[in-house]
């Protein structure tokens, strides 16, 4: 029997097999539910609301409040379609436009570094057009075409010994390209490895027309960057959620997915019209045409580079977590279906191992922390974390598993930071009651809490001392907004109707409790990272903190609750999002490319997951600050 | 008007319009007619003899004798078909099996010289596969795939800084294909300038099955050898004539025609259906597929690279003399057209320029030139004469138009070294008569004349004082043999039906001049070359004659005659078919390749052609043997 299922607000229909799953259903429809946990039952961010119709309820390990339950609210992924549905698809559950970090906005202290940074670097883009005269040969030196060619872009470019390679249609073109207007021609050439391929040849002066794309492919998101590679100025970028969530919103999942699915072809295409999409918008808007763009520079975490590459993801998720590659020749762009000219190359910036990406390769570029004496540390904040310390000198790395609470999922209210978020709170203590302040992404009706959010509310409830540093709440205290529920305690940030709020906004310490064990597992990073450097955190000069978390996060309340150490604020700076700084670098330096392949070359990585040590530094980090309160002397308990 | 015309001995019939061409109506046909002159009723190659119905004739330079006009002989090039015809090739203006030199066959003291040095060189092939056992990555070192292959195989080959690259479709295999026999792994790599690519790969031990073909395009004929890779063996060779034939027995006939008729394309697929049927053919009668072959070298003229490849080739022809490339990158062999395993190599071997091409850079390498402290001179005679002096500290080079008279064209009964051509002469004089005792080529009824036999017959005669130092008859004698005819005095080698003849086989003192014109140009050469680099002729330690042509001739009789200098014999080393030599090398042996670009690169190349020291020279060799006999001590006068 097929089912009609319609989904609201979108009115998006389609027709599905009796018996098909809800969120099977939505990604048919292309109508992107969340869900954290690809579809077990477990994290609960899926639920949608049963307007009309019936569905077949699967055993579920997460339990919906009765509340949500009584108004017809399931989860889409332990539902099966029974019949013809109505099915709302709630604001927190959608993905909308939120605050993707498209660039490193100039606003922060640590994004103007980054933009002095790219300034900084050498002006020669991976592909460049260069425009030459070249002499017509003579009876004195009858200097074959190619060879007279090569002569005259060592020349324009300095480069004597510059090696060149180049293909059989342009070898069959050069004759006559040479001569169209007497040796005035523009040559497209592209660094290949140790080479660097003639890839067009324009008679005349096109230097105008060669643009490149950089592009960051995240878990969560899209972003890219359309730049014009006559003077690595940034024309225009786009961002949008990565459509892969809809198949799980960490890589595991997805991978798990894809396995059972037979669906890493299907994983590799999301990718490309994901970024067909932002290009061709970035194209209508300027009036730029594909054919221009020369070059493609990609950075990801290695799973992500897998992905859009279609590389053999299986073994990224099982011991000993091996990649396919780390380090990737430049290939065609066409050849993996990104729109663009025929010859145009795709540049995947390198990582180093499965869990420290091209994002953070490029990342520690785009800080500069490979070219000072200055000690310092990077932190890069998604679902994982990852840790990087070091200087000219040396640089070592580690990851940890955050989880993905930052990102809303595992607490209740928790929401991905978009539209209707609350990212910042301030609260007062009045007697019994609290004054509580909020913003929300986009001043919005309140939906729910993103990742900046959490951590305020944490930190100022712990201020406040209606928290305790075990993360459970002060049952002493009488609060009108203090309420137990089923043994468990929690907080209301907003009720019901305030502000349009759809329902109450509640932390409780369950919420908190994962909350902590995701910053625990930054800071026991950072810690062990130092302790295998036999180094004290006060030699760290430098904390850098990027991701599209960072950026909003407010510093005093981070260390608070222990996620960051406790050191002085003008020594943290937000970069964010350094991956596309990364990509963009390499884009319009060929010496960003270097540098970045020699990081992931030299860069050593440090294994966590088997490290006893890591699990002692995480249980004493699961407190507020931290068992051990002498290492947080500014946090007043 | 349609009118059909009929080939025979092989009864091929074409259909064609009324007023066409009778040459372009057979090159329709596929008939191949001798042209040297590519259709300008010049060189009276093309005469064929109408057995049946009309042609309308053209104004003509070359006037047929009135003994073959009558009997309904023609020039096809200056005859435009008129109704239905049949036409009869005779012998003499078709090509049959000759003498096609495929390889340095073991016979002579030169091809043993080359054929050590082909088993000195160290064995690398360009393209090889090597088979390794790639260990599983570990937890305690979960390097990435590509990295682990890339170890092995540098730690297979020794090679600790080897740089690779690798496709795009290579790293989507490469996963899966490391693990199908647990890392037992066969990689097929190709040397592509400064790095190595990884273009197959295999599970387990497939190391049999590389193939490689290294071809020679000549002007006139096209050799391959198929090669076993694996220890660098040939496995067969096979030859034939260059089907362009049709359009002009040299290089430059056929881009007028090319250019005339836009067929640069025709040219191409010609010369790569030749090449294809020969591999076709040692693939059957070895029982090999072609998807074995993964490399193909190519050796060959500067023109018939550039019609290989597709190159612009317009510019060979005219001032300064520039060709698209001489140091030409690898690309697919399938790009082309050539048969071949999807993504083998095709490697054209370099050119210095127009008129030194990769037949003379892989010569002298297989010669050994390069590497020796000892001073040689190396000529190939074809059409052109190219001359090379050096030895490991310098090489330079010339080439001079020899003219295609050693191929039998200019004289009346010269022809190719194919079945039925006197190849060598005894002449003994008997009073007033001559006893003659020719040899023919396959022991067939003589029909003609080529190269070694017209310079066996000069020298013959000049010895016996039959022919005067001027080239022209001595006309105080009395013999049988001589005639003359408007003037000119001629000889008869062998009269119409002596063993089979079809009519009497002469020489006259035409025929003589365009031969001495041919030689004195070579001598003229090699005396300039010496004269530039003030080098007296004792210098030159060792000679290497390569070519076709270089095989058969009697070496004392080319001294007589003034084509090569009076020098020991045991000087003159005929090494045969030095470019398929050369292009063998390069493809068993990457420092061959090497050696040969660096040859391309810093031999010295000296233009003769407005030389006016070369044409006093050249003036001065138009004698036998010289105008100034001192040069040649041991040719008594």
């Amino acid at each position: 029997m097929e089912c009609r299922v319609k989904f609201l607000p979108l009115g998006v229909e389609v027709t599905v097999k009796d018996g098909t799953n809800l969120l099977f259903a939505a990604q048919e429809a292309g109508v992107f539910v969340n869900s954290v946990c690809g579809g077990e039952g477990v994290c609960g961010k899926c639920r949608v609301r049963i307007l009309r119709g019936e569905v077949e309820h699967l055993p579920t390990a997460y339990k919906l409040r009765d509340s949500l339950a009584s108004k017809g609210y399931v989860l889409a992924c332990r539902s099966l379609v029974k019949g013809d549905i109505s099915v709302e698809v709630p604001k927190e559950a959608a993905l909308s436009g939120g605050k993707i970090l498209m660039d490193g906005e100039t606003s922060s202290r640590g994004q103007m570094i980054v933009a002095r940074n790219m300034r900084e670097m050498p002006f020669e883009p991976l592909v460049r057009k260069v425009r030459l005269r070249v002499e017509e040969a003579s009876v004195a030196s009858p200097v074959a075409d190619y060879e007279r060619l090569r002569t005259a872009l060592r020349k324009a470019l300095k480069r004597p010994e510059m090696p060149f390679q180049i293909g059989y249609k342009m070898l069959r073109q050069l004759g006559r390209k040479l001569r169209e207007k007497d040796g005035d021609i523009t040559v497209t050439i592209g660094k290949r490895q140790n080479t660097y391929e003639i890839m067009a040849l324009e008679s005349g002066n096109k230097k105008a027309e060669a643009l490149g794309v950089a592009v960051d492919v995240g878990t969560t998101t899209v972003v890219v960057h359309l730049v014009d590679l006559g003077d690595g100025k940034t024309l225009g970028m786009e961002a949008k959620y990565n459509s892969q969530i809809a198949y799980g919103e960490d890589y595991i999942t997805r991978i798990i997915y894809a396995e059972q699915n037979d669906a890493f072809g299907k994983m590799q295409s999301l990718i490309i019209t994901d970024i067909n999409e932002l290009v061709d918008k970035l194209c209508r808007r300027l009036k730029r045409r594909h054919d221009e763009i020369v070059a493609v520079v990609v950075a990801g975490n290695t799973a992500m580079m897998h992905f859009l590459l279609g590389l053999d993801a299986h073994r990224l998720r099982r011991e000993p977590f091996v990649p396919v590659a780390n380090i990737i020749p430049p290939i065609r762009a066409l050849e993996v279906g990104i729109k663009s000219h025929s010859r145009a190359l795709l540049y995947p910036l390198p990582s180093v191992a499965v869990y420290i990406g091209a994002d953070i390769t490029g990342g520690i570029v785009a800080v500069c922390m490979d070219r000072t004496d200055k000690l310092s540390l990077f932190i890069d904040i998604g679902t994982n974390g990852e840790v990087v310390i070091g200087n000219k000198e040396f640089l070592a790395c580690c990851s940890c598993s955050a989880g993905p609470a930052f990102e809303g999922s595992g607490v209740e209210c928790g929401m991905r930071a978009t539209k209707g978020a609350i990212e910042s709170v301030k609260i007062e203590r009045r007697g019994d009651s609290c004054d509580i302040h909020w913003s929300t992404i986009g001043n919005r009706p309140p939906l729910g809490i993103c990742g900046s959010g959490l951590i305020d509310i944490i930190a100022k409830l712990f201020y406040l001392s209606i928290l305790e540093r075990t993360g459970r709440f002060n049952r002493t205290i009488n609060c009108d907004r203090l309420f137990i529920e089923d043994n468990v305690a929690g907080f209301t940030i907003v009720r019901k109707g305030e502000e349009k709020a759809p329902h109450d906004i509640t932390i409780n310490e369950i919420d908190i409790a994962n909350i902590l064990r995701s910053k625990a597992a930054v800071y026991a990073a950072i810690k062990i990272l130092l302790s295998q450097l036999n180094l004290p955190l006060e030699a760290i000069e430098q904390f850098y903190l990027a991701g599209g978390f960072g950026n909003y996060v407010n510093i005093a309340s981070a260390i608070t609750i222990g996620m960051l150490p406790d050191v002085p604020h003008d020594r943290i700076a937000f970069v964010g999002n350094t991956a596309i700084a990364g990509a963009k670098m390499a884009l319009i330096s060929e010496s960003a490319l270097e540098r970045i392949e020699h990081i992931a070359h030299k860069m050593t990585y440090i294994d966590l997951m088997m490290n006893q040590q890591f699990m002692d530094e995480f249980v004493k980090a699961n407190f507020i600050p931290h068992t051990n309160i002498s290492e947080f002397p500014s946090v007043s308990i």
